[in-house]
């Protein structure tokens, strides 16, 4: 048995916010109640899937972070939510995609990969599924957050060209590695403030915001969705620990920092087997926290 | 200016069908008549993306082929399709997914990619989109075959657990490289028959089974979505073309006879800035047609 075991999470990546600014030990509290829950469960000999999950239920709950409570409006003032789990040992993956209602979108991704032969449910489908199974429901004003009426309210008044041609971004996400060598992936978010209704991002798309793959690594991305998709960069950064004789670290600043030929600001986080972990973003702040085994945890969110 | 033209289409993989063998003809008329639409636009100058385009939509027009009018049917007896494409010089890609009405869904993930910062739309948004733009609506009638509705009938007695385990497939690409050295894929799908309402499959979804990157390779995927997702397929041939000295055609066979741990029907079509097209499916079938410069198109649908 693999006797280290090692968490890391995010909480989006973007640019400075004063609203960030005033918040910031809210968010440093926040990521550091989910590692901790994720860290207990590993250390207590739980897996990598139960961990990522758990961590990222926690910030789902948690009203600072666009997932679950608190996801950013879209242009039709609805919450609609993605989310994405896969699993190192089998390549095991599951995903929703504009899902309303559901109060932990990363347990009904779970759900679709633990109870179906699908990896992606979508919309109406999804919710249907949640409900068929008992996941727990909330009204859609549940989901809603001042901060995230105001962030609509302020991008309202944009074009619609304005609208169709502004980036998005905004997730949470957690990367682990279990007592027995596993390594998991799961990421989830609310979307954009503002962008086209229906509108499904990186987050739950394997390969894109989220990977798993015990030969090389769990990752977890946040920051610009389009840019993830189009770099399919969770997958890159596997490809690349697989063919070359990088260092986590140095893998993941390869993806960031050299490989991206698209502007836009990009985050990842990983862990492999050996209980590495690596962070790398080239935007101005990712909220993030990582620990390994009973080692101090670490809570950032500026790039010092 | 590279004077090489190429092109390869598929109209999807899996096993024999008494369905299929009954209509041999049909089926290699339509990929003979896409191909040779698709081959005729790069010979007078025109885009790899556009070549790309024109193949996928006379495969959607074509009532034969599980995309556009012909689609399967889901669980619930409705057709949602999804469909996506990429442009190898910039990495731009658009897609929709859960697509209803839409005479054709290839059409309405290049005007994502056009008019919009998004990558993937779905459902009501992309429908919304679709109607804005004034693409064309057809009834949902216009896309239901009586073969699709045998085939939902015929399946429609399995319980619902068994409608959980059962893989998806079904599935007509293109890859094409253009006179000015541009790759471009397309990807476009019904979906399976009696899927559960709102799956999606690897079709819209960049690096499952739709890439081009003019660095390596265009990429389009068919077969089980479920495993070309886990497998990243599509991305995967590239990240290969990339970092080894294979040929396109060993490459092709490493991913889908040597790298899929995964048990399911999967097959790939891609094409290189040479010119060169590569082709491996481990089904008992691949629709499949390719076509170089002036030379004789091949159109085949077994292994031989």
């Amino acid at each position: 048995m693999n006797k280290n075991i090692a968490i890391a999470i995010h909480g989006g990546a973007g640019e400075y916010s004063a609203y960030i600014k005033a918040h910031t030990q809210g968010y440093e509290n926040g990521l550091q109640e989910a590692l901790e829950l994720g860290r207990k469960l590993l250390l207590d000999g739980g897996t990598a899937m139960d961990a990522v999950c758990t961590a990222v239920k926690s910030l789902e709950d948690n009203i600072l972070f666009n997932a679950g409570r608190g996801a950013a409006l879209n242009n039709n003032g609805v919450v609609e939510m993605d989310a994405a789990v896969m699993n190192g040992a089998d390549l095991k993956a599951g995903a929703v995609a504009m899902v309303r209602q559901v109060k932990n979108p990363v347990s009904l991704a779970r759900a679709v990969m633990d109870k179906t032969s699908h990896v992606l449910l979508a919309g109406y489908g999804a919710l249907d599924f949640a409900a068929d199974i008992g996941l727990e429901l909330m009204h859609e004003s549940y989901f809603i957050s001042q901060h995230q009426l105001d962030e609509l309210a302020s991008s309202h008044e944009e074009s619609k060209q304005q609208l169709l041609a502004k980036p998005t971004k905004g997730t949470v996400g957690a990367v682990a590695l279990d007592k027995y060598g596993n390594l998991a992936a799961a990421t989830s978010t609310g979307g954009t403030s503002n962008s086209l209704p229906a509108r499904i991002g990186d987050s739950c798309q394997i390969g894109s915001g989220c990977y798993a793959n015990n030969q090389t690594c769990a990752v977890s991305g946040t920051g610009d969705g389009e840019i993830l998709i189009r770099n399919v960069s969770a997958h890159t950064l596997s490809m690349l620990m697989e063919s070359n004789d990088l260092s986590l670290q140095q893998a993941c600043d390869l993806v960031v920092h050299k490989r991206n030929r698209l502007k836009g600001d990009i985050g990842l986080i990983a862990v492999d087997q050996t209980g590495e972990i690596g962070i790398a973003f080239n935007s101005q702040r990712m909220h993030r926290a990582w620990a390994k085994n009973l080692e101090a945890a670490q809570v950032k969110i500026y790039s010092i």
